[in-house]
């Protein structure tokens, strides 16, 4: 967000200043602040950016802002805007534009850029090869680092990183990595290949997204290189990228969690929500017949011993609790690649040794509660209750645990199991015992209420 | 976790070719491996290593694993070790291990990274100061370009980042930053001063960790400078760490919403479990007692229409969720900064109207459902139950959007209000509207069942 000091130091009235300010200002939060302008005002603001500034911020401005630009500005100057994108920026914007304007766009293209834009487009998304860029520093084996250097000083200026140089054969096959640190404190006459690393970490155009950045995080890259089948080196990943793609895979599992579709925003429209939600809704009140049909047949055993009514939803929000806990800290451990599927004895036994516990305290603490609401002659009720507590709390972690491991045995995602699944289920095994062990002491041992 | 490749590359039984391997992989890769041995084969896997892994590997072990060697290794080894750590992770370890070890090690520490160590140290945890490193590079403002990168040249190797360069005047002030790229870029003869930006992105040591990851995250930055009151530099805190940062804050705004305090991992020790778990449970049984007093009083109401305990858990469970996912998206967007409280009523506004189309569809299942257990006579309570619904869906969006603004505006922690905590306010609002009304239909307009 905007900082307010910023905010003030921009106003719209004042062209002159206005100018002055947003050719200072960080391009992000100028795209943020163009963003916000009604919609007539944004193209005035942009044209205030100088040549280099009106490029960096481009970057930055959200797709219908881009596109709303391309509309309004000159041909020219937005083919030039284009242009100058980094390859994978350029290709998200493709993305999202009406195919007749990408067409013309693409058309307008250097050469290279127009190929740098249509390889990238060309892989599915959430794949390694969307997200890389195709502009990064290629070095031949033969080299010295002296020659290194300068072949590294006539790149391009706007190369995302020259942090990291890497070294190819004669078919563009990945040998080894060398980083612009190991050139500056290598004499100039030193041959690269005598330093460069054979050891490199790398991943493949198809290697999903997601996979990329925890590779990344591992090995504390700052960038990675893509190469394809034929271990040619295609492109590069750096380490922005991989912080938005973790805060992506982040929001997915919370959202999933609380059964929402993944990635809604909380200023997101109205339709977008519903079509998040909604389904999610309906579904989990469809699975509920079962709960609720686990209810039904006793009725008339409500009926004589209605304290039931008042213990029964403690249960079954406190179970559904209990679940929702184990299944999100086995879904959270999953995700950030701390446990895989081979863990699950081991991570099973220690929720039961502490699910024991937790039963314990939760059974004695529902049988207390219990005893508020039952009349003397109900207490037998009460500690059913608190039997049916404990044991229920021994199934919820149970569920919570294997069912994420379940489906990411079997390559799904563990993130399905959302909490209202569990707690619907939770509830369906926990009503049926319960009601059944009332019923069975009302009608074989003859308890009395 | 290690790949199955490197798992068979390593055998403890040959020695001669382990000490190979393990001299050849990345050091990360290392790290894992021998905190996995049984702890007797541990110190012997780690003296295969040779000088330079042995320092890279140690820095990637778990603070138990470094605290056994260093209790197993011979004293000169350790100092040796201990001193090369980069300050921050020396940091994060002393934090660990006994006073007394921490004074030992201290004492046979070089002066200067005795004092990064305590400076480090004497920052509250979670902020900028305790998660920064002293090791950086700066540079005086009278500099050209070429004394400049024959200074980076001197610099030890083990900076953690060159790639960028801060530039201070004669009171360690703070004035501008030049990046290596930039210095590559230019003649050796330009002033320093005349290619460095005096628009620094910088932290203050106080600034909290979240904040100091989302303002690199969004300004691209790989590395930031660290400020004291006076905007002398004190560190720098570089990208590995930042995204370290947000995956814990994303790890601990979903465990919460769960009802789990913050960062447990799947493999915890069951009293760890317990213990962030359970005190969530109790207060919320506590809690529940309002939701079931609401229901007490109407015992003889159900008793008489004990369909009511076959509907009530349909709307309980579904209102806890559509309340669940207000909360969870509202957070998650206060988390990753797209929101502030500012944003309360246009959020508001949209939760409200998707919430009038969700009220709709899931008020019409709900009669659709009841009508299913209903017996003919009975139908008049379909009709309750689904404006019951309807109306519930309305606070429940409500409750999930204001609860964490509210929050968030008086500073608190949004993520305090988890999911647990507003099933159980919908639950005592929703049963005690549903039964208030049946009460009504039957008492008052003598409805027959």
């Amino acid at each position: 967000m905007l900082t307010q000091e910023i905010r003030n130091s921009l106003d719209i009235a004042d062209l002159n200043q206005l100018k002055y300010n947003l050719n200072c200002l960080q391009p992000v939060d100028v795209g943020e602040y163009i963003s916000q302008l009604p919609e007539k005002q944004r193209a005035i603001a942009f044209r205030l950016l100088n040549k280099d500034q009106a490029i960096d911020v481009f970057e930055y401005l959200p797709t219908e802002v881009q596109e709303e630009l391309i509309n309004s500005l000159h041909d020219a100057q937005v083919v030039h805007l284009v242009e100058e994108m980094s390859p994978d920026e350029r290709a998200e914007l493709f993305d999202e534009l009406p195919a007749g304007v990408v067409k013309r766009l693409l058309q307008q293209l250097s050469p290279e850029q127009r190929q740098a834009t249509s390889t990238i487009l060309g892989y599915p998304e959430g794949t390694a090869g969307r997200v890389m860029t195709t502009e990064y520093v290629r070095l031949r084996r033969g080299l010295t680092v002296g020659e290194a250097l300068s072949k590294i000083r006539l790149q391009d200026e706007d190369k995302e990183t020259i942090y990291y140089a890497y070294v190819t054969d004669d078919n563009r096959t990945l040998v080894s990595v060398v980083s612009l640190r190991q050139l500056l404190f290598t004499f100039p006459d030193v041959l690269i290949k005598d330093i460069a690393s054979p050891h490199v970490v790398k991943v493949r155009t198809e290697t999903p997204q997601e996979e990329v950045a925890r590779i990344m995080q591992r090995y504390d890259l700052i960038a990675m290189p893509v190469v394809d089948r034929e271990d040619r080196l295609v492109g590069i990943i750096t380490i922005d990228d991989v912080v938005d793609i973790l805060e992506e895979e982040a929001t997915e599992d919370i959202q999933k969690l609380a059964g929402v579709s993944g990635d809604e925003e909380a200023l997101s429209p109205a339709h977008i929500t519903i079509r998040k939600r909604l389904p999610w809704l309906l579904g989990i009140m469809g699975l509920y017949i079962g709960a609720a049909s686990a209810i039904a047949p006793f009725q008339q055993v409500i009926a004589a011993v209605p304290v039931l009514a008042v213990i029964m939803p403690i249960f079954s929000n406190t179970g559904g609790t209990v679940g929702i806990q184990a299944l999100t800290v086995t879904i959270r451990s999953l995700g950030v690649g701390e446990v895989t599927p081979g863990d699950t004895a081991k991570i099973l036994r220690k929720e039961l040794l502490a699910g024991l516990g937790t039963a314990l305290a939760l059974g004695m603490t529902m049988i207390a509660l219990s005893l508020i609401w039952a009349k003397p002659q109900e207490r037998w009720v009460a500690l059913i209750a608190g039997a049916v507590m404990a044991t229920n709390t021994m199934v919820a972690v149970t569920l919570g645990t294997l069912l994420p491991m379940g489906l990411k045995r079997w390559k799904l995602d563990p993130a399905l199991m959302s909490g209202p699944l569990v707690t619907t289920m939770l509830d369906t095994i926990g009503f049926l015992t319960f009601l059944s062990m009332i019923s069975l002491a009302l009608n074989v041992f003859h308890l009395q209420t």
